[in-house]
C-alpha cells in the first residue's frame, strides 16, 4: 500500500478523491500497488464527508509523515503551492499537480530539484485537462522535431466566440451565459484576456524545446475587443476566429511565441474545435501534424489526467521520468513584432473607395473583404505577409491620411 | 552506447534508420545513451548504402549477439516475424515493431512471453501510425473506464472515400488514383477489405479492455460495394460514409466490436478526418470523448514512432513498461447480430410508394431519405433501433413482398 495527499479539496481536488475511490479495484492493478489517500488538505470543514477523519488543515501533518510518498497539489495558484510543492520535493515526496500557473512560473526550477531528489514532478493535467498532451509530446514524439505547436488552450473563451460565431451572440452576452453555466469565473481575466491560454503555450513550449519560457514572455492578447463584425470577416474570409497559443523556434533558435484571437481557415482540424473543447496541433518533422481534442477543463476530465499521473508515479517509485528542461533566459523569446504575418484590418471611413485607394498604396496588394449588410463607411481587408512591425509602421501612415484601423487580427497558418 | 537491430529494411524499416541517423544527437540526449544500429536484416543487397556493412541476411547474427539489446522489427506479415520476434524475446532482447498483424494475431503471447522475461514488448506505430494512442490509452487514460472507441484507422480506404465524397468520384475510380499516388497497394484487399482497420481495432480493444480479441472474432465489412447513391443519401441524413471500426463493453462483460463503413453525423470530429488521414475517438467515462488525429501512415510518420518507443525502451532497460493484455476466449465477442443499430437501407422497386408503404408496416418508423435527381424506382430510408438480426428478420420479410435492398449501412453514433 502506497500512502498519497491531496492538498485542495476544491472541484480537482475532491474529482480526485473521486476517481481514486470509485476505480480504487483498476488503479490499484494499473499502478501494481494499493494507493491510499492518507491526508487531504483543505482548510475549510467537511462534515460528513466519508473521508472526514483523513482531512487536515496542517501542511506539517503532511510534509513530516515520511509514509507518505506522493504528494497531489490541486491547490492552485501560485503561493502557498509553491512553497508547499518545494518542501514536498525536499522531504522525497514525488508531487503530481493541475496547477498550470505554477508549473508555467517556476517549471524549470522544480524539475531541478525532483531530478536532484530523483523524484518526480508530474502535470499532464496542467494543459488540455483530460486530453494526453503532455506525455504524447515528450515521449511518443521525442523522435520528431518540433516545428509548431498551435493551440485552442482555453474552454471558456472557446465557448463564447463559438456562441458568437455560431448565434451572433455579443462577446458580453456571450461571457454572462459561460458566467451563468459556470464555465467562466465570476472574475473572467484570467481567461478572456488569455492569461491561461498563455501559461499552457510556455508549459507545452517548455517542453517541447527544452528550455524555461515565462508568461511575461510572451505577448498575450484576449477576445474582449472582438466584435460581431470581425466574426463576419472571418467568415466571408473562409474561416473562424479562434483564441491561439502558437509557438514555433526561428533559425537563431528563438521561440517565436504569441497568443492572440486569429483568423483560422475552415479546412484547418482547429477550426471545428467548438464549445469548451480544446485543440492542440503539434507539427513534427517526421510525423506531420497531429492533433489532440477533447474537454480541456473539468472536474473528472482534469481528475483522470491527475490520477494517470500518480499511477505513473507510483510505478516509478524511486525511478524518474524523463520530464525535464532547463531555466530560461531574458533574450530567448523573439520580439514578436519580428514575426512574420498577414493581417486583417478594419477601418471606419466616410470615404471608402479613397481609403481603399490610400491602403493600396501604402501596404501594397489587399484583399478586400466583404461582408453582408456592411454599414456604409466600414473597409476590411487582408494583408499580404511582412514583418509585423511593418504593417504598423505602414498601418501609423495611412492613419496620417485619416484611415485608422478600428479592429487588427492576425492570420493564422494551422 | 547501446547496440540494437532492424529486422526489414522496407518503407518502415529504411524510415527508422533515417530517423535515427538525422535525430543521433537529439535521440542520444532523450534516451541518456548513444543508440547504435549494428546489424540490419534484409535479404535484399543495398549496395552504396552508408550502413552497407551493417547489413546481414542472417537472422543468427543479430539472436546470438548479446550486445545487441533491442530489436526492431518492421518486417510485416506473420511469418517468420512471429517466431524471430519469440526467438528474439527468449534471447533476452526487447522487441519494438510496427506490424499491427502481429500484434493483433499473436499480442496475448508475445506480450506473456516478454513478461516473463521481464522484457518490452512495444509497438505504438501498429496503429494510427505517428499519431500518439497505445501510449495515451495505457497510461494516459488510465484512470478511465474506455466506454467506447470508434476510429478511422486506415488511410487508404479514407482517401478513397474522401475522392467518393467530394469529388464524385466512384469507388473503382477512387481506388485507381490511390495505386498510382501509392496509397494503395497493386492488391489492396487487406485495406479496402476492412482487414488493416481489423487488426487495428483489435489491438485497440485488447489493450483497452485487458484481453485479446483476435480478427477472426470480429464481423469485418470493407468499402468495396459503396455508391455515390450512398453517398449522396449520407450527405442528404446529415452526414458521410467512414470506415470504422469500433468496440463497447456490454453489461456482460462481452465484446461489441465491429469494422464497417458507417453514416457518421457531420457534427462528429470524426467526420472532419480526412484523406489519408486517421481519427480515433476514445471516449472514457471521466475524460469524456478525446479525439487523436494525424497521418496513420507513411514512412517517416511510422517510423518516429517506432524510434519513440526504441527510446522508451533504451531509458527502460532492465525494467518493463506496463503494457499487457491476457489471452482471449472464443465467447469474448457478442454475437454482431445481437447489437442494437440503425440501419440505411437502399431498394430498387418499381412502385415506391407501395414499397415505402410496406417497408413503415414491416419496419415501423422508418425516416424516408431523398436526394436530387434521383431515378425512378429508388427509395432509402434509415431504419429504427433495433437488435440487427431483427433488422435482417424484418427486411427479408420485405423481400416476399418484393422489395429487396440493395445497400445497408449502419448508423453510427460517434
Amino acid at each position: 500500500m502506497l500512502n498519497i495527499a491531496v492538498m485542495g479539496y476544491g472541484v480537482v481536488g475532491s474529482g480526485v478523491v473521486e476517481v481514486l475511490t470509485n476505480h480504487a479495484e483498476k488503479i490499484a492493478k494499473k499502478a501494481k500497488e494499493e494507493i491510499n489517500i492518507k491526508y487531504i488538505l483543505d482548510l475549510r470543514e467537511f462534515p460528513g464527508n466519508p473521508l472526514e477523519a483523513r482531512f487536515t488543515k496542517s501542511f506539517d501533518d503532511i510534509v513530516n509523515d515520511d509514509e507518505v510518498k506522493i504528494v497531489v497539489e490541486v491547490m492552485g495558484g501560485l503561493h502557498p503551492a509553491y512553497e508547499y510543492t518545494k518542501r514536498c520535493l525536499e522531504a522525497g515526496k514525488s508531487v503530481v499537480t493541475s496547477n498550470k500557473e505554477l508549473v508555467a512560473m517556476k517549471g524549470a526550477e522544480l524539475l531541478a530539484l525532483a531530478q536532484q531528489k530523483n523524484l518526480n514532478y508530474l502535470f499532464e493535467a496542467s494543459v488540455g485537462g483530460g486530453i494526453p498532451i503532455i506525455r504524447p509530446l515528450s515521449q511518443c514524439l521525442a523522435a520528431n522535431d518540433v516545428i509548431e505547436i498551435a493551440g485552442i488552450l482555453n474552454g471558456t473563451t472557446n465557448f463564447i466566440l463559438t456562441k458568437m460565431i455560431r448565434e451572433q451572440m455579443s462577446f458580453e452576452a456571450a461571457l454572462a451565459l459561460a458566467q451563468q453555466l459556470g464555465y467562466a469565473e465570476r472574475n473572467p481575466a484570467a481567461d478572456v484576456e488569455g492569461h491561461d491560454s498563455c501559461r499552457k503555450i510556455c508549459i507545452l513550449a517548455s517542453l517541447a524545446y527544452g528550455k524555461h519560457v515565462y508568461p511575461d514572455q510572451v505577448h498575450t492578447e484576449g477576445i474582449t475587443k472582438l466584435t460581431l463584425e470581425d466574426v463576419e470577416y472571418a467568415e466571408s474570409w473562409g474561416g473562424v476566429i479562434k483564441l491561439i497559443g502558437r509557438v514555433k523556434r526561428d533559425e537563431k533558435k528563438k521561440l517565436q511565441i504569441i497568443v492572440c484571437p486569429m483568423f483560422i481557415p475552415r479546412e484547418s482540424q482547429l477550426a471545428n474545435v467548438d464549445d469548451v473543447f480544446n485543440g492542440i496541433l503539434v507539427r513534427g518533422d517526421s510525423t506531420g501534424d497531429v492533433v489532440f481534442y477533447g474537454k480541456g477543463a473539468g472536474k473528472l476530465p482534469t481528475a483522470s489526467a491527475v490520477v494517470a499521473d500518480v499511477i505513473d508515479c507510483v510505478k516509478h517509485i524511486g525511478a524518474r521520468k524523463y520530464l525535464f528542461w532547463s531555466d530560461g533566459s531574458s533574450d530567448y523569446v523573439e520580439d514578436y513584432m519580428l514575426d512574420t504575418v498577414s493581417m486583417y484590418v478594419r477601418v471606419r471611413i466616410d470615404n471608402v473607395d479613397l481609403a481603399y485607394h490610400n491602403a493600396s498604396r501604402v501596404l501594397g496588394g489587399i484583399t478586400r473583404l466583404s461582408r453582408k449588410d456592411a454599414p456604409a463607411g466600414e473597409l476590411a481587408f487582408i494583408t499580404e505577409s511582412m514583418p509585423e512591425k511593418d504593417i504598423h509602421k505602414k498601418l501609423d501612415a495611412l492613419k496620417e491620411l485619416g484611415v485608422e484601423a478600428v479592429s487588427m487580427i492576425r492570420i493564422g497558418d494551422v
